[in-house]
């Protein structure tokens, strides 16, 4: 029995709509073929999840085939086989010879690929900012007669416009990403440890929410006192007191999608200095909010909300914002004052307002949306709220 | 007031051993300043787990200072001082300028704290490998009169022989890939979906083991009916059904450490080829377990599996195993033909013994385990079954 296709997410001309956009920006950046190694930009071209990014990899757009074509680890073929909505011809393993081998590795398998099909004096696009410094070396050595252009984040720039496709799914995920709030909010208590409540409210994001499962687990932070001023640590051994103060961060995941969202809880009553800070950051999530209409700006969002928060006597030294999507942060468009990034329709950020202000002092709020003629529409259906426990 | 010390999973003499081990590396190569850049280098030679490696971060090791440098992003700088052993002077925030910025990054922080240093016209190492290619190259700009050496690997090939107190802690993470490994056997019935099952498997990772959290989570598979050729699928959105196969691979977090497990599950009876399949593996695996002696090498380990299966009558084309520890695989060591690094006591193995044969026979099996003079201890207590439900 061979692999069968696995229920796609996306139907085919979804994928060959994103094709047909990389192909046109290909053209006009005098590419003939792409080789797109960033796991997040592989999922969007061809709905691939499975975690074999690890190893070398490349989806290869051409110029001359409707389809792309991926190379991977033979091991990991069947998973693209199953999962990608192209033909099983597509898809080429190559040996496990090629893993821990000092001499070649899956670059080379790339590169045979495309010497092969005669793009040697052709012009071929690396997403090099993010490859490894032996694998653009080898690029170079193996294709002295190609042209070596650098490609990062161009396809990344066309994954940053969501279709209302893609916009359905990271609702679905922003429907998890509440749902593990609010279990957040009604495990953690004085006496629970840090660990249970964490395995309670991953589990919900694993079962889903609304009859759709989690699909995958992404980043999850669970800071809480006297850590409120970090903001990567994922939980600790620690047991809740009356008094603690928790800042939460992570994202329900359907098919590669997420929808962040961040909140802080406290077991009991804030500080006068934690509610006033709640308060200007809410009032600055929603200055943002207004500000991120079609036609205006990323330092438009970044300034209503800067501009807010600092009349309520606060201060944040980090961006607010980044570009979200597949695997979470789309390095492309910053909400951050000078980022004169366009905003237009179904663009998605992640509004991150966390803001860890001193060694004692951190705050965090947080909504995905998407930007539309009237503002940013955000994807939680949670309270902006301090959450008192 | 001030970000505390977290209670720390070992003692400063145990940290101060390892760097003493960097050290003489470095003297051996004659490096004055090694730039630590690998997560799991960096928690091995400091504590720190937090997720902040996803920006520009490094610890500096020099020869003329007992305790490294940390440099990272500012709003990380809070986790470090309150997980690593070193004195909060020794960590230095760079700021949120540097994030999202084309011109200087995280790394232009890491250049200046060397060039003020006066290493400006030493020999400066870097883990060359796994940096991106354009941090490479501002090494070499920057520090134009500095020899730049590629360490790749030096510190990962120094971890690779675990002290006694790893070995505890990796024995701590094992007991938590049992407990996984149990509740999947107890909650994966027919009718039950894969994320249900996943949401309890990956809960009980997180909650522990003999009243030891997991600290963190790491990959998860669960690769079942008509998946069972697949390798690195989380889980998917189907149900279990009377017949289906279920291959996991997963392991429970200490502070960083790992002890991957695998087994494979069946809902009902297996077929006979699937436990052909399943002897030659268990004796493979035995054979391999055997052959892990002090002073034999890896080379043996595969041959004394390759061997074994290959007289049940299967062929593995995958190496079967490699050095694991921190963050899982150390990308050293691995169990394969012509492999020839001499074994060690205390040097940790995932003997991996995943074999997808066909795109409709595939069967996991695999223990973490240490090299000492009688052979492969494995650290899991589970029964080398197929387990049937």
């Amino acid at each position: 029995m061979t692999m069968p296709k696995s229920p796609q997410p996306f139907p085919r001309s979804e994928y060959l709509r994103r094709l047909t956009a990389v192909k046109s920006e290909m053209r006009r950046r005098e590419i003939d073929v792409l080789v797109v190694t960033t796991p997040a930009n592989i999922t969007y071209l061809s709905g691939y999840t499975s975690k074999s990014g690890y190893v070398p990899q490349g989806l290869i757009v051409s110029s001359k085939a409707e389809e792309p074509t991926f190379i991977t680890r033979r091991m990991d073929a069947p998973a693209a086989i199953h999962q990608m909505f192209i033909d099983r011809n597509h898809v080429i393993g190559y040996p496990e010879a090629l893993i821990a081998n000092p001499d070649r590795d899956g670059y080379d398998a790339i590169i045979d690929f495309i010497l092969d099909e005669d793009f040697g004096r052709r012009s071929i696009g690396l997403e090099a900012k993010f490859l490894p410094a032996l694998a653009n070396e080898k690029f170079k050595v193996r294709a002295p007669d190609a042209k070596i252009v650098d490609c990062t984040n161009a396809v990344t720039w066309i994954r940053g416009l969501k279709s209302d496709l893609e916009i359905t799914i990271m609702r679905e995920a922003a429907a998890i990403s509440d749902a593990g709030m609010l279990k957040a909010k009604e495990v953690i208590r004085p006496g629970v440890s840090e660990a249970d409540a964490s395995a309670e409210i991953i589990a919900t994001l694993v079962r889903g929410a609304d009859g759709k499962p989690g699909t995958d687990l992404a980043s999850f932070f669970l800071c809480s006192t006297p850590r409120t001023s970090t903001c990567h640590i994922r939980w600790t051994e620690d047991t809740f007191r009356p008094g603690s103060q928790i800042n939460l961060e992570f994202s329900g995941v359907r098919h590669g999608y997420t929808s962040p969202l961040m909140r802080t809880m406290i077991i009991g009553k804030p500080a006068d200095e934690l509610r006033r800070l709640h308060e200007g950051e809410v009032a600055g999530l929603e200055a943002a909010l207004a500000a991120a209409r079609t036609g205006r700006t990323c330092n438009d969002v970044a300034k209503a909300f800067n501009t807010t928060l600092r009349k309520h006597g606060f201060e944040k030294e980090s961006r607010c914002g980044y570009a979200v999507g597949i695997d979470w942060t789309e390095p492309t468009a910053s909400l951050k004052e000078a980022d004169m990034t366009v905003l237009k329709q179904n663009m998605t950020f992640h509004l991150m307002l966390g803001n860890w202000i001193d060694e004692d002092l951190g705050y965090v709020i947080s909504e995905t949306f998407r930007v539309t003629d009237a503002g940013g529409e955000p994807f939680t259906k949670l309270p902006r709220e301090l959450f008192q426990l």
